[in-house]
This record gives structure tokens, C-alpha cells and sequence, in this order.
């Protein structure tokens, strides 16, 4: 069966496009509102983020983390307490209009906020851990391009901000942040990513180092997606956070903060899962995981709604969501309009399914099947787990090895990423990333940190001996 | 038995002084944040108020609302098509320091973003009613003396904005509102509330009317609570939000909206149920609902441990969030730090109970009773119930009929709210509610909105006939 092209835009062909329309046509933004790199997030894309949000924290909280709520505004005096903070985040900072207080930011991300707090929450070793996370509107005065839910202005996160009474717990802490990342954004959400630990010139301003989680887009630039920081001592040391050990001895908490961008994954979600007949939203999140689509003429509508309404209820026994489409359109409009969605599961229900076997269509496939209730959850399922596989697949391809230059081109060409050897991801390599950033508008985006690879020749720019191996993309 | 006073500060006798004192010691908020007016929030504050816009959201959904995200920062250009909300807002606005694009708010409240919007979404009948809300943080530049959770400069709301086809419509979705405000703020929480038609020069700026719950809190002061706005067509007409009606014919919208002040919500709450031995927080929103204190011997500790922990799974079969304290602290002084976070329900589990019954405690009465696993709900659910109906009575208490000035001082002067004959709550009665101000410190509230109260006599400011029967009383 030929794949309805309900956009007339090609996502392989022409992604960007496709993503500017899909937002539109799912009604996900809408980019109208009146001030640049703002949107307003329309009620399907809201559930979303919602679920993703709830995912994360219910995660965060198993795992010892409380939530808290800090303001949005810090003062600038806070910032300059961090000097490469302050450096790293003030080109991108709303100030407020005096108010008599001194100068006032809306917040780009809250360290500078929490530890002021920290340092007087934590004395001894019996406050520590300290865990504590909250979910936050945060501002960047982007000078970029924007892209709705990509490059935003404003977003929607979680930041959370750990201390600990050894490096090693922090260190941890990096690992954990790393495996709720693997557990949620791969695992239950199906998008595949690459941990990997950032060049020195690309670190989290006041971080010893960052891990980032690229994620490929389908037109061959990655985007960041969560990223978790050893903070190390820098920042306690900045805004005097200590504790006295079992012992009574002094120290300076080690720190590590975590922060998952709910819009931003929504935004690879949708690239990475979408078709060209719209979104595809994973069983596990969908706001709606079954839309019921009654087919009926006048004579039969009763008996079918009355059949609807108990497959309703029966659903949400189980526990699954469900809706009824009982508007006056005409059925294939209903099917068109919730694929366009991304509903993962429809049943239309008609004088047969009243006998028999329900009709199950899979999102996914575009395909029907016959089942009965009971057979929701483990389709649903099914479908989450061939939503990753088929990322999964395609993502494996995407990485290519290179030797030289002209081969990265290539392979940034065919949107893919580059994997090769490099001299050296602390500070004497940046030249050659800069080069690299010059010559093929693609980034050195780091090393694995979830194995190390060992290089085998020499560093791909300056022909030096290579002591990384390094992933280079073209970027968000 | 002596009730022991743990602040040291009465709540009766001093309420401020409390109310400062149990934000700090049961770590709901902390003061301490550099910028004046705004505070941070600690994590039984911030779970208590999740707990609370859950239960909000739940219902705004289950009444047909979909939820949304708008942008925090709107331009100015937006705020001045409305003239009589520009006027009412602008003094209280953070206004952005210039980045290039005109002028840009911080959002006091969002109709001016929100119905910008509305105008491109809204066409025809077949749109409406639409009913969108959003979870968000607002701004007001406060020029009075804030209070945590109070008066904030940054506050966390929900505001819910809907159009209709027609006034009718509008109307019995602020009865809808009054009801929801009803449901969950008096029904569950257990606070209750004056539902009041606020006077012409109170109401919501561009408002036809406004109905704000007050809440009477324990030094006499009356708080506003969730309002809800008749925005009639005045709002449509500033921002063209226009549909076309099943007979082709154009309109202009009806508009309501609705704003439940989370964490204004939680001050009351803290407020009313609070005793001098810290916070009493309802069962039914209760983060934790049971916290399981073992009390044992070294000897014992594993059996004691291991029935805790058995106690504690049956509970969370029963869908009850329930917390074992095993921290080395003694079992008094567990028993003091729960009862000041105001956890409802306590089971202390020694030797005796692996036998016997479980001894459970209840917060409000601090009493101890003998009790099951199955018993919990039930007793959690009697102990909201007793909650509101102590709250209930305290209030009815509280509103005195008052004859003249002198009256109205002495019930005020008694922490009372004063229940009077009136002129009007129209532009005439202006004059008078002035006078009150002056003369008493105190505020024309409004007339019932739930009932139509008939005045008998004269308006006890200018003697001319009473059309209103008025609610007078001091506030934040």
C-alpha cells in the first residue's frame, strides 16, 4: 500500500520542512506569538512534555531526589561569584529593567541560585547527599536561529543540583544521571544517543567536565540532550559550600547537576519517530494511548456507541487511556486526523467488531490487526519496543569511520555522523577543532564516555599522535 | 494533656510571628534568597504544592479543559490593547531590559498572550468552547511588604482562559469555577471560603465582574483565593476574537478566566490547619500520608525493622504513601520532626505491636488509637473530614452582623469578618468603601455570589438605602 503523503514533504527529503509543517498540522506550536524564539506549546504537545516530566520525576525521585522551587530571577552579583559562569552565560542573559536592586537576570540555568542556598543548608556530613531538583521555565537570549522546541528562548527542564561528601559519590551521581537518560530517553522513549564526554572548550561553564547526550536529527545534525556535569569543588568553593566529615575535618562538597530539556525531547521524539503521515508518540506517553473511532450508520449509531463506551471502560480499567472520536466527521477523517497526532493504537469499531474480534490499527505499520482489550497493553508495548529497534537500526549507520577530511565531508553529506582519530579533547586540541569547525561547519562533539576506544593512528587535522577518538557532527 | 508548645510562639496569640516561625522550622520555605520578594521554596513546600496543582489539573481536565504552554515574557504592545488592564497591571509589571524588539513584559497574567492567540485559533462555533489552562509562574513587582507564599513577587498558578458562544456559556463556567474552587479548596483541603462578587472598583482589571473566594486567616486579615472573571466580550474586542455562528453570522467570543494560586493556597492551608506543634497537612494530599517510626532495641531491631518494612508494603498496596524514619534520632524526636511537617498518620511499631495491633497516631488530635493496615484511609479520610469541620466552625464563627462603624471595629478588632448593610458595590458606593478604608483599615469584599442576601435598612457610611448586603474585613 502506497504511504499516503499527507504533507506533500518528504521528511527524508526534506526534513526541515517537514518538521516546520508537522508542528503546524499536529498542532504541537504554534510560532505566531509575537516576540522572536518564543512559541506557544498548543495542548497535545503540552501532554506531552507533561508525561515526559512526570517520567523524569517520578525517575528522579526513586532514586533520592526531592523537588524544590527556586525563583526565576538571580541577581548578577550571584553569577560573578563562578568567573567562567558568569562568562559562559552572559551573552545569553535577559537582564530585568532596574528596579532598584540591582541587576536582575532571568535565569539561563539556577547554580548560582541553588548554592547560594546550599552553603547554608549544608554543615555537616549527615545534610549530605543533598538531591534536590526542580522543574523550571529557563531563558536564553539565543542570537541564533531559533527552531520551535530545538533553539528556544525559553524551555522546559529539569535542573538538578547534587552535593556530596566525595568526589566519588559525585562521580556516581554522573553515571546515574547517565543510566536515567539510557532508562527514559532511549530505552522507554525510544531515542537512541551517543554519551559523550565534551572537549575541554565545550565543557558547562564552571564544570571539571560535561557529558552530553547527542542525539542525531534526521537531517544530520545532532542536538543536545541531557547533560550532566561534575562540578567538582569549583562552584562550592565559589559560593563557600562546606561541611565538617565524620571526623569534624572541613571540607568543600563535590557537585554534579543533571538537566533533561522536556521540550527539546519532545523535539527529537517527533523527528526521530514521525512519518509523513504525522507523529508518532510511543504507547508509554501518549496523552491518548487509544482512540476509538465508532463506524456507524443511523440505523446502527446506538448499538455502536453503547459498544464504544464499554470498550472505553474497559480500557481504563486496565489503565490505558482511551478516547471516543464520536464527532460528525467521516471516519477516514478521524484515522487521518489522529495519525497526524500520533495516537498509537486505533479501534474502529463497526458492526462486525461487535461480534467479533475488535479491528486494532497500529500507528506505527499502518496496519490492522484483530484483538480484544486484553491485547492493548502487550500491542502498545510492541510498538515502543519496534519504535527503538528501528531507531536503534537506523542510528547504527549513522556512525561512520573516516580517515581524513574529504571522508568526514562525505559523511557529514549523507548526514551521519563521523567517528575518528583525534590528538586531543583537552585544551591543546582546539585548534584543530577549530579547524574542523571551519572547514566543515561540523563540530568535534567529544569521546564516548560509556567505553573508551582507543585510537589507532594519527590525529585526523594535525597528523599529531592520536590520543581520542572523537565523534564529529554537524549541529543544533 | 498540655499541648507542648514547641514554637514558643502561640498561633493564636500571634499569628504572624508563627506563621514566619513554622515556614522555617518545617522547612516549607527559606527567606534567605537575595532578591527581595522572592523566596525559595523547600521540599515539602514544593511537594505540597505539586500535590495540589495534580489535584487542580485532574479536575480542570475532567471538566473538558486541555492544557498548554505560553511564553513568560510578553510585549507591551499586547497589554495595551486592553486600556483598563494596562492601567490595572502596568505599575505591578518587571518590565526586560531593551534586547531589539520593543518593550517586554514579564507576565503579571497571561489574557494578553493568551487571546492574541485565540484570534487565529477561533473561526467558527465549531471551535468553541475552548477551554485551555496553563501550570505557571507569574511576576508582579509588589510594592507593599511581601509575605512567603503570600505575597510573592513570583508566584505559581494555574490560569485557565475559555472562549464561549455565548454569555450564557460564559456564566456557568465561573459558576463551573466557583464550584471547582469549592470541590477541592473546601471539600478536600478543608479551608473554607466567602465566594464574593468583588466591588466595580475591585474587580479583575477588564473584567464585566469578579468573584474571589476569600479565606479568613487566623489574624483577622481576609486572602484572596482563586478568582474567576466574567471577561464578557471586552478582551475579544481589544485582541478581534471572533467566530461565525451555525447561521454564518459574526460574533465576537464570551470569556471567562480562573486563577488558583497554588502556593497561596498552601499558605492558607498551613494557616488554618497549623497548630503549635507545626504543620497538620490533609490525608489527601499528604506527600507522605504515614510515616512508620520503629522503635526498637539493638536486640530487636531486625524483627522490628522487618515488620516496619512488611507494614509499610501493605500500605503501598493500598495506593498510601508511607515513609519509614529509621534515621539514628531518638523516637521523641522523630515523633516532634513528623508532627512539625504535619504528616497525618503515624504508626510507631515496637515489640507490642508485632503482636498486637498497630498504635497509630493522629495528628489533629494527637491522640493514639489501636488500628490495622486496612483501618489507615478510613482514619485518614475521618481526620480531613474533622479538619474542615473545625475549620467550618471556627469560620461561621467569624462573620458578625455589625449595625454601625463602631460594631464593624469591634468585630474586626476580634479578628472578624463584618457582614453589613450597604449603599451599592456600583461606581455610587465608591465614596463610602473609601470611607471604610480611611476610617477602619478595612475592605468592602463584596456581596455572596452564592446567594442573594437582602439588606433591611440603611448603608451604614452614607444612610442612604442599602441595595447590598456587604462583607467588610482587613486583608493581605
Amino acid at each position: 500500500m502506497a504511504e499516503k503523503v499527507t504533507f506533500n514533504i518528504d521528511k527524508e527529503k526534506n526534513f526541515s520542512e517537514w518538521y516546520t509543517e508537522i508542528l503546524d498540522k499536529a498542532e504541537i506550536t504554534d510560532i505566531r506569538y509575537n516576540v522572536k524564539g518564543f512559541v506557544v506549546i498548543r495542548p497535545l504537545g503540552a501532554e506531552i512534555i507533561e508525561q515526559i516530566y512526570q517520567m523524569w520525576e517520578a525517575e528522579l525521585k526513586s532514586k533520592g531526589h526531592k523537588p524544590c522551587i527556586f525563583p526565576a530571577i538571580i541577581p548578577e552579583k550571584n553569577f560573578k561569584k563562578e568567573s567562567s559562569h558568569v562568562e559562559g552565560f552572559s551573552p545569553d542573559v535577559f537582564w530585568l529593567e532596574e528596579t532598584g536592586e540591582g541587576k536582575l537576570a532571568l535565569r539561563p540555568t539556577s547554580e548560582t541560585a541553588f548554592y547560594q542556598l546550599y552553603s547554608l543548608w549544608i554543615r555537616s556530613w549527615r545534610d549530605l547527599p543533598l538531591k534536590l531538583y526542580q522543574r523550571a521555565n529557563v531563558f536564553r537570549l539565543e542570537t541564533k536561529a531559533t527552531r520551535p522546541l530545538i533553539r528556544a528562548r525559553e524551555f522546559f527542564w529539569i535542573e538538578s543540583h547534587d552535593a556530596f561528601s566525595s568526589k566519588e559519590q559525585a562521580e556516581a551521581q554522573v553515571q546515574e544521571d547517565i543510566l536515567i537518560t539510557e532508562n527514559l530517553m532511549h530505552q522507554k522513549l525510544g531515542i537512541p544517543f551517543l554519551p559523550l564526554k565534551r572537549p575541554f572548550w565545550d565543557k558547562f561553564p564552571g564544570a571539571e567536565y560535561t557529558i552530553g547526550s547527542d542525539v542525531l536529527m534526521p537531517d544530520g545534525k545532532v542536538i543536545q540532550q541531557p547533560s550532566t556535569h561534575l562540578l567538582n569543588q569549583g562552584f562550592a568553593k565559589s559560593f563557600d559550600v562546606k561541611f565538617k566529615d565524620d571526623k569534624g575535618k572541613e571540607n568543600y562538597v563535590w557537585q554534579t547537576c543533571y538537566g533533561p530539556a522536556m521540550s527539546r525531547i519532545l523535539a527529537s521524539l517527533i523527528a526521530i519517530h514521525g512519518d509523513n503521515s504525522g507523529l508518532i508518540v510511543p504507547f508509554s506517553i501518549s496523552p491518548v494511548q487509544v482512540i476509538i473511532v465508532p463506524i456507524y450508520k443511523t440505523e446502527n449509531k446506538d448499538k455502536i456507541m453503547k459498544k464504544a463506551e464499554e470498550i472505553k471502560k474497559e480500557l481504563e480499567k486496565e489503565k490505558i487511556t482511551a478516547e471516543i472520536d464520536d464527532s460528525d466527521k467521516k471516519p477516514g477523517e478521524k484515522f487521518y486526523y489522529w495519525e497526524m497526532r500520533g495516537i498509537p493504537l486505533r479501534i474502529e469499531i463497526g458492526e462486525k467488531e461487535i461480534k467479533e474480534k475488535l479491528t486494532i490499527f497500529l500507528r506505527d505499520k499502518k496496519e490492522r490487526v484483530k484483538g480484544e482489550v486484553k491485547d492493548i497493553r502487550k500491542l502498545g508495548e510492541e510498538m515502543d519496543k519496534r519504535l527503538r529497534e528501528k531507531a536503534d537500526k537506523e542510528f547504527k549507520k549513522s556512525i561512520e569511520d573516516c580517515k581524513n577530511k574529504k571522508e568526514i565531508e562525505k559523511a557529514l553529506e549523507n548526514k551521519k555522523i563521523a567517528r575518528c582519530n583525534f590528538c586531543s579533547i583537552e585544551k591543546q586540541g582546539e585548534k584543530c577543532a577549530e579547524a574542523i569547525e571551519k572547514e566543515l561547519g561540523a563540530f568535534v562533539r567529544g569521546v564516548r564516555h560509556d567505553k573508551k576506544e582507543k585510537p589507532t593512528g594519527k590525529c585526523i587535522i594535525c597528523n599529531k599522535r592520536a590520543n581520542e577518538v572523537v565523534y564529529i557532527a554537524r549541529s543544533y
